[in-house]
């Protein structure tokens, strides 16, 4: 099968081995595969990655199987949706044909191993990809493969709000409008947040920011987003959502949050950050950083968009083969020009 | 006066001029005052720390008043107990006699200013402070004013282990045993906590903290305080008490934690920091920065202390003069000498 792979570093498109479906697994045709964030960030910063998640103790605690190995082929991909093609051997699950979605994760005989990040599971940038038969959902309604496909982010937007605990009564700030910040945003307009203020550099997500729900864009340019939050509510604790993920964000957050405020922080930084613990002590600010979602939070993703309480369409905004990925990973560095590039092989 | 005063970024003593009661203040005596690990901070790190107020757009927000200026003299000391000397003019307050404590603060006609760390409300390093009546709480039950001097760190402990939110059958990790990890660990035991794992480098202060109610403590440098804290327990959630206030402090924990810990920042950082917010994203970390206390928190010390519910003799290991204070400071920095020296003028 074709498939966009990251290899010793760089993204390339060449063929690789299909793979076969075992007991408890089903073989699914990719239909829609959104490119995230994340998925950039590693392209660039993986190694990173696999040296913090061992330093961290986290490999063999819960993730089974071996260590990423970036010497080895990785396929990316973990916002997909997929047309079964095949059940595996003595294994329950949707008739071939069926459209589904599932947790980027694969239940082996040992736990819990990836999908995507994993040089064995190869994710949605490949034409062909395996799913554990218990994880999989069948789309609903009659949703599209390409909404269906936003249903991982949306899920993550449900996370970090249901996380940070936010009352309808409070209002947001939601620093940064890519797809995790824009997700956010979503689910903070379905939780009854009424109060959302959002902050981007570029017109278009602060645009695609309103579409999504939020009632106050900010240019952190003209005016500093905090200044917007006081202008349209200001009254305490605010939640702040940062959904950026790069070295400075944090401290920046830190020195112009208000007192008590927690920041959840949903954007990946996958490189060392510094700030001023002191501006957390003298403001007694809460710091929660949220990863990811539960199986109920991610079935309520799909359940959201595939019933149109969540309006994923403005999200997606381009669409690529596999051959196209490499490209796209270029063009998704402006933020202008995208939000999310959804890979349909 | 005499008095221990911060000078160009020396202590140094001298005599200052007598402060004279206003409206709505008393005249006390220091009777006991502690010397804090914030002192010593300040006496290195004061410039950064006003630096950052002002950064953190704290001035002027709550805190009322000019600036801190550490051209000019600042006389510390926020641990104290006093006798009254003269209540102000058309004052209500105790009788002259009565001993008390206060919050260290002053409340004036603008809002709320610091006592101590001011150049203005002279701290217990002094022979003699003003306080403002309606915060004066007199001491109970016959409590030395050594003890009583203890219900600042004591209120600290207590305002961070209730903003932790521990539960009773939860287990608290507390790393650093100087007077604030050991108000934490007697507060921690005032809230029902069983499983109390301790760490520090220093076996003085880890005798301390088995003292305050630490059930275990360990050396981190012959075993991982995480691992110390598996072996007590090692149910999840962990709440982990930061105490030690040092960079690179933050990073280790965060690397070490367990997923879903609660990280409760006590510690007062003055300095930058940097750390790996991977490392939270990975595990969901939770961190809450804290600072000081409530009135009602600042009372219930008061009462616990005076009630012998926590005993605070431990923690007291020597008294000085005003004339000892700047050498108090320099033996402060053996962690092997002291926990607690208190100034007695």
């Amino acid at each position: 099968m074709r498939a966009a792979i990251l290899r010793n570093g760089s993204m390339v498109v060449d063929d690789v081995a299909d793979p076969v479906p075992g007991l408890g697994q089903i073989l699914v045709r990719t239909l829609a595969c959104g490119i995230c964030g994340s998925d950039l960030h590693f392209a660039q910063h993986g190694q990173a990655v696999v040296d913090l998640t061992a330093q961290a103790g986290l490999v063999d605690e819960v993730v089974s199987g071996p260590v990423l190995d970036l010497s080895r082929d990785v396929i990316m991909g973990h916002e997909f949706s997929a047309e079964v093609l095949e059940v595996g051997p003595d294994t329950i699950g949707p008739e071939p044909g069926a459209v589904v979605v599932s947790m980027p994760v694969m239940l082996t005989d040992t736990g819990v191993s990836p999908t995507a990040y994993s040089n064995e599971y190869p994710g949605g940038f490949a034409e062909r990809m395996l799913l554990s038969a218990p994880l999989v959902l069948e789309v609903p309604n009659g949703c599209s493969p390409r909404r269906a496909a936003m249903t991982e982010p949306t899920a993550v937007g449900l996370h970090a709000v249901a996380k940070s605990g936010i009352a309808a009564g409070q209002s947001a700030l939601v620093v940064g409008c890519g797809p995790v910040g824009l997700a956010v945003i979503s689910a903070l307009k379905l939780a009854g947040v009424e109060v959302i203020v959002a902050s981007d550099l570029s017109p278009r997500r602060r645009d695609l920011a309103l579409l999504m729900g939020a009632g106050v864009v900010v240019d952190p340019v003209v005016e500093p987003a905090m200044d917007a939050w006081r202008r349209a509510d200001g009254v305490l604790p605010l939640v702040i959502f940062e959904a950026v993920g790069i070295p400075g964000m944090l401290q920046s957050i830190m020195r112009d949050a208000p007192r008590s405020s927690l920041i959840v922080v949903v954007g990946v930084c996958m490189q060392p950050d510094s700030f001023q613990p002191f501006f957390g002590t003298a403001k007694e600010l809460s710091l929660q950083f949220v990863l990811a979602y539960d199986p109920m939070e991610f079935a309520r993703a799909l359940r959201v968009i595939a019933e149109g309480a969540i309006d994923v369409d403005p999200l997606i905004t381009g669409s690529v083969g596999i051959e196209g990925v490499p490209g796209a990973f270029e063009d998704l560095a402006n933020p202008e020009a995208h939000a999310k590039i959804v890979v349909e092989p």
